[in-house]
């Protein structure tokens, strides 16, 4: 059975299990897995956030429960129809879809919610329902070819820019590749300066631009590309929390997202710098660290997610120092050094 | 003589300016077109801004303006470097480049604006001395086929979210095409629901993503479609006044940007809503006007870029009747009802 029936076959079974209850004359009810704080629990085998193991129960016979069923019907029927004529929408047009229900939203938040409640039931993701995030994600430069619907694409063909990751990444085959590594890089700054020093070529390598926090579809593209693949996963952002940060959600996932972080998260990834030590070693030119930038690596260092020994270490370190330093900032040494001397060090010690 | 020698070229003469003052034993002085307010003029015969004739000088003789100077020769001879050598930098990474300079910037704001100052001076963009913004562009999908150095792109084949125009546009050439017009679209949203429903073969059209507010890259290019390939250009975006901005930018120019406006607005590129009058006409889902949004209006109603009569009258309506919709708000009538009704309907008034 392939993805879309499965997916309409759960969708339906929502529908069955109302059905049954009505015919046996009892009152209908959905199990919806909680996603409140005491539900989300970091999983040290996994190595990222789940949820535990509690439930709510939506029963009609709850008057205050009564139009969040309803609203849940609609939306699985809606979703229903969307992977059966295999289009998508976004949580947007969903919302304004709504008007024409009976069970209308009160605003947006509301029907994202019950979109998130259809997630976790089902044990699926929003993009397979065909409910797609509005943004598209990272670019990618280098030799992998891939194929969406029927158009055969290799990144390196598809302009300056690479090829640009759709929502819908998951109906995407990996054709064929010739990379041995997978570099991805915070600015689309630092991805035209790979794409220009031949960091694809000398690395064998994808470069992907993350456009800052990266975007569902690409961290569903990194997962895929470590696991299907085989391949390193390598993440090089700014020297400071917030690059810290958009790293390890790749790694780790979010709490948030607890309930998709299997389809999401990427354990194996690592944090090629910039670090408090690179800045140190490599004399960089530095930003002093706001009291925001402290207070958030005084949070992060007590997330589960940075419990490893290195992380520590670096956290602290850059708290000593005071300071902070972009991606960008080895062009101190010429435009070429980031690509001719930084990654081959960094690339050599981790591998 | 091709653009690269001409960029050399002029680069050169800035220097050879100085040389010949100080030849002469004249001090060396730079004439820096003036970019304040009252030197920013909305050009009627062109609809877009334009500067006006007033200058600065930069001399060597006032103490004040000598690190200026030094720092506009730099920079004049990084950019010659980079467009010598076929790369391309971001404005980030020569504010960095520049910590090995003998005048370095207090800060990347000092930079920028001595790369302004080169610009404006030389009369040619940013681009075309090889400093990059750091965002892409839009997304562009349907039947054109670009040839950007070394890869022929058609962009039905770029993969879902089409052809990204990378800040290098400039550079690439137009091979073939065959469509009729463009329709840009705000969101990545209604990108989408164009490519699934078909829009791109049922308009004979290239549809273009514009990501909010449009990247200087994506303005180049829809200029040069609509003037190189003669394709009218439409834009469709949100009904409110950020929207209606989003797409005058587009058409008209900014005034921060007047000293390249003759390279970035498409005076002929045309609204196609949402217009107030399409949320009394089509009873689409609204939002309430916020006193933000009201007071923008306000705004837009004295801008000479609005002079237009039909402009003119959309503002005002809006603000009688309070109200503002989304792009996405078609939806209501089902997610096929934009392309199916709604386009077709306001094409056929404008052709």
């Amino acid at each position: 059975m392939n993805k879309k029936d499965i997916t309409v076959n759960k969708l339906k079974s929502l529908g069955e299990i109302i059905l049954e209850d009505v015919e046996k004359n009892s009152v209908p009810a959905i199990k919806v897995p909680s996603r409140g704080t005491s539900n989300i629990v970091y999983d040290e085998d996994k190595r990222y956030y789940v949820l535990g193991d509690r439930y709510g129960r939506r029963s009609l016979g709850n008057v205050k429960q009564i139009s969040k069923i309803a609203q849940m019907v609609y939306v699985a029927n809606f979703c229903k129809d969307l992977v059966r004529r295999g289009k998508t929408a976004t949580l947007r047009e969903m919302y304004y879809v709504s008007e024409g229900w009976d069970v209308e939203f009160g605003d947006q938040q509301e029907s994202n919610i019950v979109g998130e409640d259809l997630e976790v039931t089902l044990g699926m993701t929003r993009e397979d329902l065909g409910l797609m995030p509005e943004e598209d994600g990272a670019s990618v430069y280098g030799n992998i070819t891939i194929q969406d619907d029927d158009v055969e694409i290799n990144a390196l063909k598809a302009g300056k820019s690479g090829y640009t990751i759709s929502p819908t990444i998951d109906e995407v085959q990996f054709v064929d590749h010739d990379v041995k590594r997978v570099i991805a890089v915070e600015t689309m700054g630092m991805f035209h300066r790979m794409v220009q020093e031949d960091a694809y070529n000398k690395f064998d390598t994808l470069i992907v631009g993350l456009k800052g926090q990266a975007a569902r579809a690409t961290r569903r593209f990194l997962k895929r590309v470590n696991e299907e693949l085989k391949l390193p996963v390598y993440i090089m952002n700014d020297g400071d929390p917030w690059g810290f940060h958009i790293a390890m959600v790749i790694i780790s996932g979010s709490a948030k997202l607890a309930h998709v972080n299997h389809q999401l998260a990427t354990p194996d990834a690592k944090f090629i710098g910039v670090t408090a030590s690179d800045i140190i070693n490599y004399d960089l030119p530095t930003d002093p660290l706001k009291d925001i930038d402290v207070l958030r690596l005084k949070e992060l260092s007590k997330d589960p997610r940075y419990r490893d020994e290195a992380w520590q270490m670096e956290i602290k370190k850059m708290l000593k120092i005071g300071k902070k330093a972009e991606q960008q900032s080895f062009s101190k040494y010429g435009l070429e050094y980031v690509v001719d001397t930084y990654l081959p060090e960094k690339l050599e010690q981790m591998e």
